[in-house]
């Protein structure tokens, strides 16, 4: 049987540990091709490149494997990728690990679901990996468990057209995890606010921070099953109409 | 009746005339607050900057309007605005008018879209507007015509909790629009490619480029029906979960 294409890609960078332990587990079910970003991409949400181009180079960083680098963000990655291809087209592409959780409406600012939104727009089936946890170093033994069968469940079986996984991972170890959930996307938001500071210069800077809060009353959305101890899953589409909403806007008479 | 507050942005920068025939319009309706990008931003999606501080500076560019530049991204800049009005909640944000139409999944790649996608997520009743026309100098009257008449009902009328409008407003003279339709997003892509060329040391860059296609064949979706000389509206909201998908990932029993 030939093996699957996957292309492989992050926002975090082609240095991350992260996608390293990605590639540890796809690279044994499938042929990569690896187009990451050359530095940390976080936050870029759904951006492209329109006002420069792009610079990518072929790398001999993940041994075997085909791997490029390139300037602009996860989204680009991907879109290049499929322009790499030609007239292959992968069977999966996949996305993390991300160094950090993606819950809930963090898909919007994820580079790393982003990308993996843009797999579903180009009609690939596609993964988005998030482990909870921000460290550099993490260790992402638990995280590769679960890829390597979702990876494996997601080849075999079709996904629904036009939607990719946002799959997030517990800091937790193996046998304290409870399982696998597949949810909804929680109602939780950032309550932002800004630090502001002064420059050497007495002039003024804003530094983004703020917590992200649950909203959610109901205990089936991502990120209260997260918090108990669940591997996540939420099915992601691309269509963002408020079907709901159509018939309050068309009474406006405009 | 104390005016409604109004906060406004854009993702072409705040010299581009869109914004200041947007101004222009809801400054005879309501107080405003601008916070506009220093430089452009188009295609910077949903997009925070996470890694680096924010810039921003009072401007004494739109007359009596309270203005603010700043460094940072569409989105960054209705966060930052937000902080700025301190314990003051804006009745609405308006974003654009954005050089160039953003009908379809373009809500995703557009950073006028993504500042609307925003407020909704703050919990603000926002509206982005495009106008189908690139040009630095494109005549904005009509847009300014619809605008203000859209913009009088968002006010009146509730836009739904978790809400914001795309509209897209056709080139074409105030006589040829066919009316305003509300509608849903189409079903449309881009079919990307790149441009591949060598600088001159030889080494390759790639410019992204391509057409964007409509995969409609209903004859109610926004790309169709904007074709058709409407001004469209695409209620948009921000649960991304594929609903119909998750019992298909339940199904594989992971």
């Amino acid at each position: 049987m030939k093996k699957p294409l996957i292309l492989v890609t992050n926002d975090d960078g082609f240095t991350a540990p992260g996608i390293k332990a990605l590639i540890d587990v796809v690279g044994e079910i499938g042929e990569l091709l690896i187009v990451a970003p050359d530095k940390p991409q976080s936050g870029m949400g759904h951006a492209i490149t329109v006002n420069a181009p792009l610079r990518s180079t072929d790398i001999d960083y993940f041994g075997k494997h085909k791997a490029y680098y390139c300037s602009g963000t996860p989204v680009d990655c991907v879109k290049l990728g499929m322009y790499l291809l030609k007239d292959r087209t992968p069977d999966l592409i996949v996305s993390g690990v991300n160094h950090g959780s993606n819950v809930s409406t963090n898909v919007l600012y994820s580079g790393t679901m982003s990308a993996a939104v843009e797999g579903a727009l180009e009609g690939v089936p596609s993964i988005g990996f998030s482990l909870c946890d921000y460290d550099w170093n993490a260790d992402f033994t638990v995280a590769q468990h679960y890829i390597k069968s979702i990876v494996k469940k997601a080849i075999e079986n079709p996904m629904g057209e036009g939607v990719c996984l946002n799959v997030n991972i517990p800091k937790l170890p193996l046998n304290e995890i409870k399982g696998v959930e597949v949810c909804r996307q929680a109602r939780a938001f950032w309550d932002d606010t800004f630090d502001e500071r002064e420059d050497p210069l007495g002039k003024k800077y804003y530094w983004l921070t703020g917590s992200f809060e649950n909203h959610e009353e109901g205990d089936d959305a991502d990120m209260t099953v997260l918090d108990k101890g669940f591997v996540t899953i939420v099915p992601i589409q691309f269509d963002m109409t408020a079907h709901k909403s159509i018939q309050t806007i068309k009474n406006w008479k405009l």
